[in-house]
This record gives structure tokens, C-alpha cells and sequence, in this order.
């Protein structure tokens, strides 16, 4: 949709990073990223949920149970995924070859991978590049593994922040890649965090988790998902904080610096949703639960009709009306109310005669659409795209 | 798509029916139609699952469970959905102006429409038109039906059939509409049967479901439901055959016929696809159980990115992996074949580097993709549409 600003990325103590180009992209652009604690880290993961799972996703799965963990490699330009067996010693080289160049444990460095379903990666081109990413390695190379791992992405999405934590200042910073929420023929959305907070495992697991809920499980171009997601923290402990461990004021702070992070590039993954015109947030009130408040924005959100009908900038709430209708949660219609950037166009359940005002008021870049279902206490803000010409085209005419 | 040869639709005895123009469609075409059975018939109907439902659908729902039904009036250019107290009262009296004319019982005639959602049925124009709508009673009548309920579709769709049941020879006749399933904006899919076979109700239920199963219920444009999808069957016991009881073999002719005239009125729908170019037949083949395969197929035909590779004639394999991995059901990667009519794309989860021959072979108009998850015996076949600009333009554009 629209680029975004870069801002200066706050740096994080004790974490270096690179992005080279070793030649699997075609275009000569950077294809290969490195990012490294200096002392060992604690990491948090989460994987995709899809069947099919990349071989870099399943070697991931095994060592983060480990421990021990130092960095992640990453490979974009390929996914490895649907590769057999072949992918997964592929993957396994991968990091074989960064432990190696580093002088570090076998098993201490975790491998994503992002690009083409179904090719064999080119383990020779990383094998190739490893000097150049080794000795690109710097404090200040996070941007360089921002670019390195995008695909169809029309900007790069990096994001950080500081807040006194126990008794320090922390940072966390962020890189993302994914444009259309998923793309599994691109495979996909990753996510990579780095942080000099001392956050035991069990909290670091918790709030990578409640954050992502928040922010990365919030948003919806498509309604694919990939087999490639990834997204993983690494927390250093150097600032010397007092721990966040969970239930503490401290765990709290540093959720919502997390969740304050991830969303800024939760946005920025929709507003580069492949053939977006619009950005639209999608708030449920007084659902019965939560939970109906998260069905019903999702439901909404995955709607064919709902989507072109945002693109043309039809205010349709009928087609609202039945999304909403459709998903498994307690509603009733003559309780419903719905408001476009702020016109209300249903209320309970019937037209208001405001659709002028309304189509006006959303002929904009964002939009915000309220659904008032006066059924309890639950509330859901989700935020997605419009379904376009361009979406079309670009999801029609990649590959072939 | 194409628009689909109209054969003879065969006469059921017993059966009149009428479509005229009242004036809702503001450019005159046919938007009242009557079905109307000379005796008392048997009736089954099966509604939409949305949980906002059109006034109509819940007079229709009362009224099947009293029986003693004659017919039905069907009004289009108007869904009559989400209007209110006002929106049933107005369902109510298009009933009662109906048994009027006809001199019927209160509760004898059923309603339905389809049109424009939330905007309140101009009763006084059915008013006014019933007086031809009657005078065009006909047993020649159903085409003209057919083609008053029609919305945004392309083509009128009618089939009928028959066969020798319990010693007598026996019709089914249908009309439906639908253009894309479901557009909740036109709402719906509507679709209406007459047989003249003796059919005790039990076994009309049970007919219906297992035959919508294998038609309506397993054809996808869009993953939306709508407000006022209808399906019904009146049955008159005119042909005066052995009664089809559950259990015998005149029920499993029965069935057979009736899943014969409504897959045959399923398949013209997703023809007649909004914006559809390509008829894609989804086989899922050895999964673990037929609701796997139900659900492997659904979320194949459903999928934002499968649809576009379709459009631009891509053999895009691991779409279609990544869409089956992410649906709920038993698989392994390693087991599963894909064939695109009839090129081996994917054997053992892996490339067979046939994607050229693949798509070449899928470059027409009426395509087979057969997923073998080599899981157990169930199996399914799902019919859909790929995703194209025009499907974008007719939904984006439609109301303003």
C-alpha cells in the first residue's frame, strides 16, 4: 500500500547481525542474514501450524527444547519446504556451516528459510556466502537482516523501543518479512526479535506468545497459512535487569514493549498486503466472549465479499451482517450495530439511512469498522486488507 | 462461464407454475414467481445455517413442520433480510395475498427472496402483480419460474429427469439461481423441486440432505453463506407408484434421481460463477475418512491463493499443499500425490519436475485436480471457480 518511514533502529546490546547476497535470489539482491548474541540467549519460538512444515521449522522445533541457542541463520529467495529429505540435511548444512565459521556448539544456531515451495535449496550458494555474512557481522546490521530476508515485500520492516525495566533500560528490537498474510507460495511471515532483557524462558515463551496474539495472530490478508511461519526472540539478559519473570510488574512492562513492537510490524505486514488499496481495522465490542469477538473479526476479515466490497468502497453492511452471521459465536441481529470510520449505518439491526455518509467517509486509506454486538464483555481488534485487482494479479501471475 | 444449452424441461403432473414482472426489478424483467401443486404435497426444504436469516426463511421454517402445503412464492430484486418486524410482516402478507387468490388455507403457500439486502420489499408491487402471476398458472410453467427468481446470474437453471420408481414412471423437475455461492449482497442460492413420485415425508427429508450433500453443499465460489439460501422439494404422489420408504430400493432411485437433477442445477452454478473462467472439479482421493476429504476439499476450494493460481492457469502445487496442511485433517506430506489433469505433479510429497506438462494441460476450460492423501478410504469431490479480476469487479462494484 504505502511505504513506510524507516526510523532509526535502536541497537541491543550484545547483538550482532548481517545480510549479504550469495546469489540464490536471481536479482543479485541481499538472500542471507545472520543474527548473533554475543553470550548465550534465551529463546521463545512459534511455529506454523500448518501440516506441511518446512525443514527449517522442524529442526527448529527439536533445538529450541534444547537450549544453548546463540543465533539463527536465514535464506530467503527458497523456502526448503516440501524438499524431503534432501531439504532437511540441507537445512541441517546450513547451520552446520554457521557454527562452523562461528566456532560454536553444533545445535547452537537455528536455520529459517523463505521463498519458492518445493525447489532444493542451493546449499552451495550459503556455502558460498558465509565468509562475506561472517565478516558483515555488526552491531549495528540489523537493517542489513531486515532487507535480507524480504521476498514480495515492498518495504522493509524493521521496529524497536526502550522502557525501564527492573531497574534498567531495555530495548527490543525487530525485523519481519511477509507482504500478504500468507503467502505460502513465498512462504511466508517471519518474525525475529532481539532483546537485552533478563526474561526467564517460561516468561519469554508466555509473552512472545501473548504478544503474538496480539499483534502478528491479529492480521489477515489472506486466509493462508504457510509453511514457513516463524517468529523467535532472543533475550540476552545483558542489560542486568531484575528478571520478568512471570506474575511480576516487570513481566508486564516488557509484554507491553513487546506487544508495542510486534504490532508496529503486524501494520506494517498488512499495509504491504499484496495488492492492498486500503488498511482496515476491524473492532468487535461487547461480544460474548473474546473469543466470538475474535471469530467474528477473523470471519469478517476472510470474507471474499467483505474485502471487494472494501475495495470499491461500498459501505456494505449487509454482507457485514451475514460474515458475521456465518461464524460460530452468540449473536443476535436486532442487538448488532455497525459503524464505519465513525457513521453508523446499522442500528439494532437495521438500516439508518446514513450509506451516503458512510461511503464517504471510507473513500480513505484507513478505515475503521466498528461491530457492536451488545451480547457481553468481549472485544477483538483485528486488522486486514481489501481484496483488489492487484491482489489478483500479483497472486495469479508469479510464478508462471 | 459459458452459458449452458437450455434442454426441454419434462412436465410434472400436478404442477403449475407462473413468473411475471411486478416492478421490483426497476428494468422490468421476471420477479414473481409461483409454484403451485395441485393437491396437498409432501414438502422437505433445507435453509441457510446463517444465523441472520430473511424473514421469509423463518415463515418457512414454521410452516413446513405443520404441513398441508400447496406451493411457494418467490419474489427476486429483493431479499427482504435484515428489514425487521416490518421485513416479516411484509413475507407474511405476500403469503396471504397468495392463498387469497387462490382461495387456500392460511399457511398453505411458503415464501422466499432474493435480492438487495436491509432495504424494505415493496409488498404493494407484489400486491399488484398478483393478479397475472395467477393467470399465468401453467403446467408449461416452470422455465418461466426459473427465470423470475433469477438475480445476477447469467443464464436461467432449470433440469429435470426421470425414471421408473416402484413400478410407475417418475419426474423431477427443478429451477435455481445463484451466480457465485453464496452472495449474501443478491442473496442466495435458491433452488426448488416437484416430483410427482409418492414419497413419505421421512424419507423426502432424508432424500433432500443426502442429495444437497452431493450438490449444492459441495459447490464453492465463495466461502460466504448467505441470509437466504432455500432449498425445497414438494412432492404430490401423482405418479401413484410403490411409496419411496427409507430402507428400500425405490428410496435409493429416488435419491439417485433427485442428486442427478440437482447436481446437474449445482454444476450450472458455478458455471455461471461471478467472474468465473475455469470449472475446477476438487477429487480428494484414499483420505482418512470422508469428512476429511470433505474438509481437504472445501479448504482447497476456499483458499485465496489456490483460486488465483487457477485464474492465471498456474499448476501451483504447493498452494494447494500448504491449503491441505492447513485444514484439520490426517495427513503426511510424504504420502500425498497431486495429479492436474491427469499430470503427476507431486508424487510422495515431492516434484516429479511435470509442472510444464501440467501447465499446459490446464490451460482450458474445465479443470480435474485429484489429491491422493493415501490416508484410508474416504473420498470426496468438490466442484468451484477460480478467482479473477471480473469476480473483484462484479463484488466491488455492484451497489455503487
Amino acid at each position: 500500500m504505502s511505504s513506510e518511514k524507516i526510523v532509526d533502529l535502536l541497537k541491543v546490546q550484545g547483538f550482532r547481525a548481517s545480510g549479504v547476497s550469495c546469489g540464490i535470489k536471481k536479482n543479485g539482491k541481499r538472500d542471507l542474514a545472520l543474527i548473533l548474541s554475543d553470550v548465550p540467549a534465551r529463546v521463545a519460538s512459534l511455529f506454523t501450524t500448518n501440516k506441511v512444515k518446512a525443514a527449517p521449522v522442524l529442526i527448529d522445533m527439536e533445538r529450541v527444547k534444547k537450549g544453548g541457542i546463540r543465533g539463527v541463520i536465514v535464506n530467503s529467495g527458497n523456502a526448503n519446504a516440501c524438499t524431503g529429505k534432501k531439504g532437511y540435511s540441507d537445512a541441517l548444512k546450513m547451520t552446520a556451516l554457521a557454527e562452523k565459521a562461528l566456532g560454536l556448539d553444533k545445535g547452537s544456531i537455528l536455520v529459517s528459510s523463505t521463498g519458492v515451495i518445493g525447489v532444493p535449496l542451493p546449499v552451495e550458494k550459503v556455502e558460498a556466502g558465509m565468509k562475506d555474512l561472517i565478516e558483515g557481522l555488526s552491531y549495528d546490521g540489523l537493517p542489513d537482516a531486515g532487507e535480507a530476508i524480504m521476498t514480495t515485500d515492498a518495504f522493509m520492516k524493521t521496529a524497536s523501543a526502550s522502557a525501564v525495566i527492573g531497574g534498567r533500560k531495555v530495548t527490543i528490537a525487530g525485523i519481519a518479512k511477509g507482504a500478504g498474510m500468507i503467502c505460502p507460495n513465498m512462504a511466508t511471515m517471519l518474525a525475529y526479535f532481539v532483546t537485552d532483557c533478563d526474561v526467564p524462558v517460561a516468561a519469554l515463551r508466555k509473552a512472545l506468545k501473548e504478544a503474538t496474539d496480539l499483534s502478528f495472530n491479529s492480521i489477515i490478508v489472506d486466509n493462508d497459512t504457510s509453511t514457513n511461519d516463524t517468529s523467535m526472540i532472543f533475550a540476552n539478559g545483558l542489560a542486568g535487569n531484575r528478571p520478568a519473570r512471570c506474575g511480576t510488574p516487570e513481566y508486564q512492562r516488557f509484554v507491553r514493549l513487546l506487544t508495542e513492537v510486534s504490532t508496529r510490524l503486524a501494520h506494517m505486514i498488512v499495509k504491504d498486503g499484496e495488492g492492498a488499496t486500503r488498511f482496515i481495522e476491524i473492532k468487535i465490542k461487547r461480544a460474548a466472549s473474546d473469543k466470538d469477538a475474535r471469530l467474528a473479526g477473523r470471519t469478517m476479515a476472510e470474507s471474499f465479499l467483505v474485502k471487494t466490497a472494501f475495495f470499491g468502497g461500498d459501505p456494505n453492511w449487509g454482507r457485514i451482517m451475514a460474515a458475521i452471521g456465518k461464524a460460530a459465536i452468540k449473536m443476535d441481529e436486532s442487538k448488532t450495530d455497525i459503524i464505519f470510520n465513525g457513521v453508523h449505518v446499522v442500528k439494532n439491526g437495521l438500516d439508518t439511512g446514513m450509506e451516503k455518509e458512510a461511503a464517504a467517509a471510507i473513500k480513505v486509506r484507513e478505515v475503521v469498522v466498528t461491530v457492536d454486538l451488545r451480547m457481553g464483555k468481549g472485544t477483538s481488534t483485528i486488522w486486514t486488507t481489501d481484496l483488489s485487482y492487484e491482489y489478483v494479479k500479483i497472486n495469479s501471475a508469479y510464478r508462471t
